[in-house]
């Protein structure tokens, strides 16, 4: 298990990375960039920390290992790992550390899809898939996973594009592996991880085989580059002000892989068109558990600060206050518990790996997505414009503005205006602010769209039950 | 076991019962009561029959008893408590049987505050509530609760009323037991039970210690009168053009209470007011997973004939009504999922009686209640219009008409017009007839208000943990 | 200006209509249909009532007029016409009272379309749609619409269909007319009016000029036959157990056309396909200005209703109730609003015939539509549980029973049980019977479907002024 | 009329403003507070532009003056009015300009209120407003106002609070005029306007006189503190990057009154405890008129955005992006016509001052400020998770990062790249950054609670209308 200066010391190979247009010698040392580094160090921390060691590391197999990258094999993995995605997300300020989270479910998918594919076309890809996670296990890496094409024009297809790129191909072949052209978007701890694992974004048809195509390698490889998004830089609030923001940090790039040579043993998809869909799908319905177990400290942090306003306001007996507090309670906890459903009655597939159900990962995720933003509303009208309008630490620290600020920001007696500041903070944080925002996108977009999740649900729900009910309510049938 | 027969042939018993004004003297032939009284002897058909033996009937004590009597002892049995109380509702076309269904939740409820009371007050109230059950258990007896008392204004308490028989009260006591005076509304299934169990309605205070007063007793005691409500008759109608409301008929009642004599052996709380309102909180908590349980034919109903109508009308590829599907199923799953948590996640208390986990309870009650109405728009939406206009049976069989309906009110090709017509009747009657009003206002307040749910939500949820969690991430407290 | 009489006897020709697969000889004695035109009957008193003379007979042209069929000019005579729709519905018990109603928006499409039509064309429809508004105007005549074709399989298109008959064509000419085949559903007040005017469901291609075909015949043309839907009969209940329902019906046939000879003067559109969906369209744009306005009365109902209930229970200091009440209100008063500004913004099209500003009235459809099923749960849950358990008039009759409904049935202090019970069989038929589904699946289908709504709503959406304004805040452009 | 360079010079009067705890001497050239005068002036450079001066300016006094001063004595000049307040606000980037708008709805409640006042107590109140209200006009002077107390704790009145300064206060009087003690909150625009209206928060009690209290003094008085909000300071940003923030800014200060003396000449309400409330009230329902005006470019703003995206990404046949469209321009219309119709049916009050329909503004705000949150999850969703993954414009500079922005970022052929961007960098700045968040936070608590304006509208509903209509149709009265 890799200490917290292992896992720094290990992000100074050499990669490409550009901020602001500019080339980041080093990750670890830049003042943006660097905090993601910290906020990922998180996960290295935890293993390490005897409050979550049992947690986070497995010893089942004689070896000490992170839990992360055990394949499940019942509910009970899945609930620890979701208690586990929750415990490391709560330490990382409600957000998600994700650097073994999203990669060890690309990992689970490989070896269910690699496995179907080697049965059905006699390839050999599911070695491919085990010694590259031995390797990462074993290593105890930092993975990122590109998924998501450029795309383009959304109403057309990879060889309807106004050029050939729009979604990441294969373009030549040599002895020693494969050469990749495109880009991939919304890219996630790309800059700070070690690996990144490269999947297909949707299903392709026969034409579209070089878009089949799938991979893992190291980050400082070749013609990589990573172009980070600058959205959301707080490295310079005070942690009064920016009680998340000043310590937590997740950072996306625009992946660019400009002619990348892959070795053939990190390939795990080659032109074998159908299975570029079946992947994709198996990956995002693992990743979906994944983000509905790291929103709950979030979804929690708003119920708690919603009812930490309510005491510091004096509101416990309004019953608007009431009101909202229940939708907000029936928000969070309705997710919480579809996600213990979800792994108590996962299917176990192929290689006994347990798949949470998914369709009740699909309808926690969409509760989540569909009302976060009301959620919001009702966390801010509990607690009131000062989110706005407050002052901010300096404003205390100086003595002139500091007594003006005390005497008067007070809520409930007893309540120190300090504390009544900081929670205020919070909530700007978790509705106002850059951080905030990046959480609603995040909601909208990450793990798939709403849109995906209702075709999911659909598509997973189970009608034939519902229509034989209904059939034998209305006297439909043979029998009637 | 008592068979169909038996059960029927015990309401004729000379009870007092009324119908649009009319005394009934003999709730089993009476056109409109004969429904209700059919529709509950599905309960004792189930025992008898070889599909549903197995999961009705509990042997577990040596001899056969319904299950329903049985004390939950664990989740597994809340589940089947669940499952038995589905497929009774499945069976009586989405309207729940309920004759044993809520006198057992009443009875759970009584053990569990007949216990506390007597460990807090040296009283001996659990002996009868014992004796009781086992007479209702031996006898398999068909149960009423009547609780919520007319109550006439609503913001003022019982003593403030106009006059005080408002609240049902204890006027008396003899000998034999104590008189009470008053009356109950919506007493369901009273005109075709065998006993009723009385419970408070709310809390008291110790200045209405007479309102505090549980008890039970046969439907044929003298002074106890039944006026039912004549709402949604519908005995008239044909299976086709009301195959729900044609068969299955659930009667309520405004039962008076006319200085009725209650042997004291029969009395579970006599005064005791700081009890009243534990007890009608145990039993409404029982009762309210008894609510959610018996919702899934109806929401399942609800969607699968959604999924008809799609196929029926040729709807499958309109996104529209994919979405509508979707808004469906994640309402009709989410509270099937949420019905399954709360058992396993019960809670047990004294008694060794298993308490589904309110929280998850109250949400669940919400999340039906509050969404119900909405479902039935969509439903309605992907139907037609034909709900309202389309023909009746007669003009099926009508050839001068019946050829011309069958020419016109064909859907996709292969289905013949008369599937049609009765999954459209199914839509009809689930959704706009004074059946589905019936639905419709039950959701709303059955077995407690929208308001209380809340009210029950807030009080249980683990508020310590998300104020904890608030404090940690806005970095309030000692150890910052 | 016909009497109540004149209009009653002109029902009486001859006319084949069928009620529950039966023949009925008379529709003017048929104990159901008799309701129907009673309740049709509305509209001639009314141009005879002092009280609503002013508002319904118009005088401008030297003799009266039903000012139902005055094509409006300005927003004037529009918000007059509302006024006028609104006050009919109000003393039709909320149910729209239709026979001039939707007669006169189809004569003003056809006045419009044929204008446009003869003008690209060369032909003289307007001639003729004029001959038939003078006729109908002249003669005070009722009138009802077929417009919705029955359309078997919904994802085919008339000539994909099973039959060719699935939308109604024209399948003959002769000297006298065309003959026409087919049959339209949910046509309104067909039975008791004098004309049906036959328009187009939807937009027609070249191949399908035959469906291209409006046109208007006395009921009791040869062919054409009436099969009533059943659905909602009351005619028994007494007025305090229904007070709609017992007096207001509105009924709807399955129009079939036997091949039905349609003289040539009374053809407005004979395979001019391009202007079958420009038809369709016209009318539904005016049909749903008569459509939010005819609501005003039953969403003011609700309000109303739950106002009442409020009183009646002692709720007004309930602050949930109060919450609940805002809603309705905004409910209410937003559809209100719209319509007055849909009138008062019209545009003025060919013919200087005014045409409500479809944008608005698009919204205000949508709104009432839309949030309709949710707005019943809030007056249901003001309301009560008597709305779905409560005694009916006979109980009240018999002194036994009636004696204990006064005693106990009672609310707040001082108001009689009587009007009490009233008030909640109001909202029993507003929310929770045969008649609230009609109501409710009237919401849902009628006038075009939701659906149909938006799409017309983003079509007629200034969004070139929308793109600019983005464009100018976003930079975007020459002058950036 | 003063010019754009007048109006900034007239700052520089010593005010005391801090900004981060640091006293700023000259809020003119402070690099964050700069944006906020630049704003401001907006309003001025409208008088002198040739495309909004007959907007912005009136002569029908004979000379120029600003709009804004006007008292409205018709439907017409509020809706003039409200155009000016939206010409302001797009120009001002979404932005509300606010220093004159704010100030003329204090001042228009001033009339009204020191008119009832002097008419009831025989004081001469209106006169004060008369001659600063000339003096406004007359020197073209920006105004802040300051109504907002700071509360304590919310459940108590101002004399239960820990110190009696938690609301504004009279603490003494001397010949010159009354001194003042305590703080608002939330005064928007103070660090740039002349002069600040103070106003009551709410209604006060007869022990409460001291709280009663309005009165107007320049904002560099002696005493006057203002401690600036330092949230959203985004002056660094490009144009590129933040379109609107880096241009447009308005700031709030938590404003101290540290015994200030008032000239009697500017007190407008002294002890008259019984028309604090009046005045409170009377002020905000001017000002929601001035809200709902200046919400019209921001809703048009996301319904343009939302269009532009859909185009950029060629969305425009996907059904549920068509759903979200069609949701949004319902949104943003019905606000466009219930403002109209405010204006259109106003009442016109004591000195023909002409009052928005008060239930009209009320629903307007409400429907707003309830559905902001989604509004902005659907302009997401459509834009995608490039908001924010996105690159910046220095990635665009640089030659090694702007080849692959521009090969991988574009969307539908024919679409710049940077233009693609800059729309998605709006969407940004609406939805999911500091300015969005302080956007989201007004919408929910300024011009008052959403509380607050439910029970505007019950109390302004016409209910006797409604009670009326609902007892005809239940036939509860006199002559049933």
């Amino acid at each position: 298990m890799r200490s917290r200066e292992q896992y720094i010391e290990s992000l100074r190979d050499g990669r490409e990375v550009y901020f602001k247009g500019q080339r980041v010698p080093d990750v670890t040392v830049h003042p943006e960039l660097r905090l993601a580094v910290e906020h990922a160090a998180i996960d290295y921390d935890m293993a390490h920390d005897p409050e979550w060691r049992a947690l986070a590391v497995d010893e089942r197999d004689g070896k000490p290992v992170s839990f992360y990258y055990q394949l499940p094999k019942s509910g009970a993995d899945l609930l620890r790992r979701s208690q586990l995605i929750e415990a490391a997300t709560m330490l990382g300020g409600t957000l998600v550390v994700l650097i073994k989270e999203i990669g060890s479910d690309a990992l689970f998918a490989l070896h269910v899809v690699a496995h179907e594919l080697d049965q059905r076309k006699g390839t050999r890809y599911l070695e491919r898939v085990r010694a590259f996670y031995d390797h990462v296990k074993d290593n105890d890496l930092a993975l990122s996973v590109a998924q998501t094409d450029v795309k383009g024009d959304r109403s057309k297809s990879p060889l309807e594009q106004e050029h050939p790129d729009y979604y990441l191909r294969i373009v030549g072949e040599t002895a020693e592996g494969i050469i990749v052209r495109g880009a991939k978007v919304h890219t996630s701890v790309s800059v700070n991880s070690n690996e990144v694992i490269v999947l297909p974004t949707r299903a392709m048809k026969q034409d579209e085989a070089a878009y089949a195509v799938a991979f893992a390698i190291p980050l400082n490889t070749k013609g990589v580059k990573l172009i980070t998004s600058a959205y959301g830089a707080h490295h310079g609030d005070s942690a009064f002000d920016a009680p998340l923001a000043s310590k937590h940090r997740m950072m996306e790039t625009l992946t660019v892989f400009d002619d990348v040579l892959v070795p053939h043993q990190r390939v795990f998809l080659k032109g074998e068109w159908e299975f570029a869909g079946e992947l994709a799908k198996s990956f995002v319905e693992f990743h979906r558990f994944t983000a509905i177990s790291y929103k709950l400290p979030l979804v929690d942090g708003l119920v708690g600060a919603a009812l930490l306003m309510t005491e510091y306001n004096g509101l416990e007996r309004a019953k608007h206050v009431q009101d909202k507090l229940a939708r907000l309670i029936s928000y969070a906890e309705t997710l919480r518990a579809l996600i213990r459903l979800a792994a108590a009655e996962c299917e176990t597939g192929p290689l006994g790996i347990a798949v949470p159900k998914t369709l009740v990962v699909n309808m926690a995720k969409l509760h989540f997505a569909t009302n976060f933003h009301q959620m919001l509303a009702y966390v801010q009208d509990i607690t009131g414009g000062l989110i706005a309008t407050g002052p901010s630490e300096a404003d205390l620290e100086n003595p002139e503005t500091g007594k003006w600020v005390r005497r008067y920001l007070g809520g409930r007696k007893g309540v120190a205006v300090e504390d009544r500041l900081k929670a205020i903070n919070l909530v700007k944080e978790l509705t106002a602010t850059d951080f905030a925002g990046y959480q609603a996108v995040l909601a909208i977009h990450a793990e798939g769209s709403i849109e995906a999740e209702k075709l999911a649900m659909v598509r997973e729900h189970d009608a034939a039950r519902c229509l034989s009910l209904a059939k034998r309510l209305a006297g439909i049938g043979p029998n009637q």
